[in-house]
């Protein structure tokens, strides 16, 4: 396969806001997602913890979507270390252990500068490769208010989207408003110095992207939601031309009524695909609670579907794969 | 291209014994060897020390080939950490940061498992890729002792080849024996437990470039000398088929009168490759030592000139480029 799905870790300290983040059951459950997710797709569960990432509620992690799509359509999987609490036990690419700070008490990303040159050079090894298509995901718990923050400072009126089904988007603008009053900074004043957008509000996932991106000069799938398109924001910003680039998510996040998807995409100017998945039919409640606007997306879930898709399988067959794996994790639970 | 080099990086203690490794100007500048030797690749000068390694008489890592060879065909690099005392400050893959421990207190390598799962699943994934030929080098400071070790482990006669001009046979073989006995076992009494013969003696990179190879199914190049003799042989005494491996060299380790590089080569059933570069005509002394039999191979230096030669250029041409290189370190230091 001419494609490569590269998988983004990062951390924030943001996600241990109360309220901010249910990519966990737990806060501190929620800081190991990243690597759980990663794991997860080399193996039948977790390593560093015994169960997949769940919501409190119990609904599950969308990289069991991403593992889906490739046990269908079996394409090459490198997992990227951002900026994570810790290492994942499976083969990862190393660019930095840096983790996002609050953005409300200073800078979240004094390393941005080193984890956008390191990534930008194994962006330019790849692009030796003869890959003519990076496909990349990311799992960041909180990523989804770094990302709105982000899109603020660039000037976009966003709302992100949320893996909750009840987007926090109150607190989310409390907690940016608070940041915006530590700089003495309106909406849009960074319009024009995205790394210090970066710097003050990002976090090391949308760093290793803009380096990924800076290096490899091919086709570039950002695989994901709202958080993509602060990337996306990011990469116009610094003088990129999109025209290579491509959001692709899921139905679920451009359905999102509390967000503003497919509007700031337009405001951003970068083309979307959105993953056509349907757990209604499924058995399991875990898995049609995405159609309730649970979970939503991650983990690369919408382009780990486009790469099936282009490899010739339905979004019908992710979805029953998907249920399939589903059904694997509960016997496993019940042994 | 269709080829990937890879450079594994390793520690073993074994570098720390007193006259077995000349890979560095210092004992603790010989551990970090690996990471320099990395960072050197992808920058001007390394980045964790400020400069390049070289043996205590002054003479140039052979780093210095790889970057020629792949300033020249472009080839793409992906560093591997399997297992070292620091992480080299470029992106790298994780495999592990377990260290090799001295073979004459205890078993070398009680992670070997570990090591290879987790790079088998890189190598897995590599085969995903359109990439029909991986190039595995190495830097592993004490490396062609540990070889020695699994070699005689297995049963073949081999003396391996040094950094040194005066490769210190006598020391290696009095540090093996030691070891042997505190087993109570002789040459050959681990030829059918490889593994055993790993984690006695081995070290981290071989057990890297085993599950590399076990999980990338393609064509491989081992590009290294005696070491990679070692990994052959441990691949063999594992059931795989050597005919989809080679292992390329450089002429200095197919000259060398204290090593038994054709011969073990012949036993062991893997066909060889040596890159014809000629130092002889440079104008630095530091680089005109490769001739009188110092530094010799390293960095998959023989494998990268392998590639440079199938991308169309001569060795001699690779050996102009070294020279440049090396002139641009001089200014350097001079300036």
């Amino acid at each position: 396969m001419e494609s490569l799905f590269l998988l983004v870790l990062g951390n924030t300290e943001i996600s241990t806001v109360p309220g901010i983040s249910v990519a966990g059951a737990t806060p501190e459950l929620t800081k190991l997602t990243p690597i759980a997710d990663a794991e997860y797709l080399f193996h039948e569960k977790p390593l560093t913890v015994d169960v997949i990432p769940v919501t409190p509620e119990g609904y599950p992690t969308p990289a069991i979507i991403t593992k889906a799509a490739r046990e269908l359509a079996g394409f090459p999987i490198l997992v990227v270390r951002g900026g994570t609490y810790l290492a994942p036990l499976v083969p990862h690419v190393h660019v930095s252990n840096a983790v996002g700070r609050d953005f409300r008490r200073g800078p979240a990303l004094p390393e941005f500068g080193d984890i956008i040159k390191r990534a930008k050079l194994l962006g330019e090894e790849l692009g030796r490769l003869p890959v003519k298509e990076l496909v990349i995901g990311e799992s960041t718990p909180g990523g989804t208010t770094t990302a709105q923050a982000v899109l603020w400072a660039l000037g976009y009126e966003a709302r992100t989207s949320s893996a909750s089904s009840e987007n926090p988007q109150a607190l989310k603008e409390r907690v940016i408003t608070e940041a915006f009053n530590r700089l003495g900074i309106a909406k849009g004043d960074l319009k024009d110095n995205p790394l210090e957008a970066l710097r003050q509000f990002g976090d090391p996932m949308m760093a290793t992207l803009i380096g990924l991106s800076l290096g490899f000069r091919g086709s570039v799938v950002l695989a994901g939601g709202t958080q993509m398109l602060a990337v996306s924001a990011l990469l116009k910003a610094l003088g990129e031309d999109l025209g290579r680039f491509m959001v692709a998510t899921t139905k679920w996040v451009v359905n999102d009524p509390s967000a503003t998807f497919l509007e700031t995409a337009k405001g951003i100017g970068v083309i979307t695909y959105s993953a056509d998945l349907d757990f209604s039919g499924s058995e399991f409640p875990g898995l049609r609670a995405y159609e309730e606007g649970y979970v939503k997306e991650g983990v690369g879930a919408g382009g780990a579907t486009w790469l099936a898709v282009k490899a010739g399988y339905s979004p019908e067959e992710v979805s029953r794969k998907v249920d399939e794996l589903y059904e694997r994790l509960m016997e496993m639970k019940g042994a």
